[in-house]
């Protein structure tokens, strides 16, 4: 069954205005179904992802792609526990965090709302359609689903779960829908249905969230793209510098809090260089460089323009050797996408200057980027990390999955 | 002098890294600087400003729009004394707003930090120009002005004025520039420079904010559209309902706070709307309506569909006669821009019913919807008044011109 986005559009709104009236016990018992319908119908999320995956390989599709795509009865069930981690965050909605008493005696309270209806567009991980849902649904808010087409059987399949769930529970099934028409005009169509969406969330690479950025209208939480530098300052712990950076680069080269360029401060990089080149290089780190680190490292191949600016996601780092740690907060602030940033310093100074400089969502001190995460930082779940600077920078939990509303009682009050 | 789009963003970028790292006696020294170079500059402010004066008057403007266009001495003054108010105000930059100790000893801080570079387009209310700029540079911002081509005489001569008092208190001159090419060409390229600006910010009628929020790519604060509804309940208190409406529709017309429809419960409708309507009327107030209201007010004429959507911003008011209040609540959460709506009621669960499931900005029990306004709500100054959900709902004051970010202090901790 494929519905125009217009009707699931509106079908969306009017769900969304019955579930911002659900109370947190009634939320939670939604959830809780949903949970126990997961682990009955794994094995049919299996098979549907077996299907795919059929599809997948039969068009080609790279192993690691595969990987992401793979959504088996033990991931099934993996992704169902992450909503049991949901129901015991403290609901987001109808919190006070404000107000005052206007000189004329009305009081003026403000609380946190449901945003209404959020828009997800995304990429093949079936895992994210259980954890996006399961996080809108708990702070109040309708969702509607757009998965890639590697994915469609899955998330067919996951959403019936999930829909179901919620009839079970006493909430309307249209809180949650899914778009199963997965051409490149119904992404361009949701982002554009200002009437029924309030918010779209992009989950996806470099090429998604430029498109959305470029063609929504809808107000967009832009996520993910992660350009992350780590400058080893000329007071580095050269030996903790090499720690940090293998584990930002090589403990899972394919996520956004990565490392993607290195930065070294001139007065040590003669000797911190090869230091950490010969770790990155057992590691596979493919190098590419400036003038001065070809000049170290030699076997290199000079960095591009285009490499200062590029996310790999992939076993490449780019080196650019710097006169002093103001060209590196510079070039660091030109190029990145501003999402996670380190200095490796035992200078204060230093280590005060970059973090109060450098522009991005997370700044770092002698640590690894990788920590920026939802649950590193203590937020228990996150539906991406976002790179943008309006209402959330970093990751995005379920208190940045509400808006506020001022709520104004008076007793006859006209304004003179 | 006219400079290139990318040249204007390029050196507000610089100047915003500057800005960022100004403490608040710097930039307080700097508005102080602006307030007394205002109040020596008014008579060339006011000089300027009769220039566009003679050129609209000779293009035909309404008396309306002369008087919104008019800064002569008095008001330069007026507007100046506003920047005394921000001064006042806390500093909303360098705010620790939470954080946590990770596990691994890692603290993880989040800080109310600067956006960077806004971007406010806007029509010819030349005192916007001031508060705008001043309320940027407070949260320091640097900002990128353009406003309409009626006013550019003005704008030209306030900026002048600015960037000057900025220069003599030590900072950028660029932390204040104005785009004075006034084409459309030049707001479109705004809209898209993403490279530059983090957020943009149009104040001004529906037709501008339609364009900046279908054209954007760049982040945007959705400000002032205003289809305020005010309802009148069954158990509405009819003298204070008639007051309130009047105070709504007629104290000023022309502002996005003002009613634009009245929603009245059918079993009050026949003895209530008369006494509005005479009221109304005597403001010289012309009222459409649907079928019902038609039937008891008879000289009125029916309303379109159109009219429901419509912000009139005139002396014009649609009524709408509804069986219950939640057909008011369907209705109102239908058409209006999520501003502002009153309920009129003596009946407890109405008016909890009312504030719980209207999806706007504020929601008023027996007060008018005149009250949305920074200043009324206590923030003592504001921008502007957003109806979107994301970042800043209602009034827009200092504490929404920020982001915020994460500042994670380690000693070497990796993920693993």
């Amino acid at each position: 069954m494929t519905m125009d986005l217009n009707d699931i559009g509106a079908r969306a709104k009017e769900a969304s205005y019955v579930l911002a009236q659900a109370g947190t016990t009634l939320k939670n018992r939604a959830l809780q179904t949903m949970y126990e319908a997961f682990c009955k119908n794994s094995g049919k999320i299996a098979a549907a992802n077996a299907q795919d995956i059929l599809a997948a390989k039969g068009n080609g599709m790279s192993d690691a792609m595969i990987d992401r795509l793979t959504f088996d009865v033990r991931r099934v069930e993996k992704t169902a526990n992450a909503i049991l981690d949901i129901i015991a965050l403290p609901d987001p909605v109808g919190r006070v965090t404000g107000g005052s008493t206007h000189p004329n005696g009305m009081s003026i309270e403000k609380v946190t709302a449901p945003l209404g209806v959020i828009g997800v567009i995304f990429e093949s991980r079936p895992n994210v359609t259980i954890d996006a849902a399961a996080l809108c649904l708990k702070a109040g808010n309708a969702v509607i689903l757009r998965g890639g087409s590697e994915a469609i059987q899955s998330n067919v399949a996951i959403v019936q779960v999930m829909r179901g769930a919620l009839e079970q529970a006493g909430l309307p099934a249209d809180c949650i829908q899914l778009v199963e028409d997965t051409t490149r005009e119904s992404a361009l169509q949701m982002m554009r249905l200002n009437q029924y969406i309030d918010v779209l969330i992009p989950r996806g690479g470099a090429g998604l969230i430029r498109s959305v950025t470029e063609n929504a209208s809808v107000p967009v939480i832009e996520t993910g793209t992660g350009n992350c530098h780590i400058y080893v300052d000329e007071n580095a712990d050269i030996a903790m510098a090499a720690d940090i950076v293998c584990n930002a680069k090589l403990s899972r080269p394919s996520v956004c809090n990565a490392a993607e360029s290195l930065v070294v401060h001139e007065r040590v990089a003669r000797w911190a260089l090869p230091i950490i080149a010969e770790r990155l290089r057992a590691g596979h780190v493919e190098i590419v460089g400036d003038q001065a680190a070809c000049a170290i490292l030699k076997d290199i191949a000079p960095a591009t323009e285009e490499d200062w600016g590029k996310e790999y996601l992939d076993y490449k780092i780019s080196v650019k050797v710097v006169k002093n740690i103001d060209e590196a907060i510079r070039h660091i602030n030109h190029y990145s996408s501003h999402h996670s940033e380190a200095i490796i310093t035992e200078n204060y100074d230093s280590a005060e200057k970059f973090l109060a400089q450098i522009d991005s969502a997370a700044v770092y001190v002698n640590a690894s980027t990788r920590f920026t995460d939802g649950g590193e930082f203590g937020f228990g779940a996150e539906i991406g990390i976002s790179t943008q600077k309006l209402h959330a920078r970093g990751p995005v939990g379920l208190p940045e999955l509400v808006t506020q509303k001022y709520l104004i009682r008076g007793k006859g009050q006209i304004r003179t």
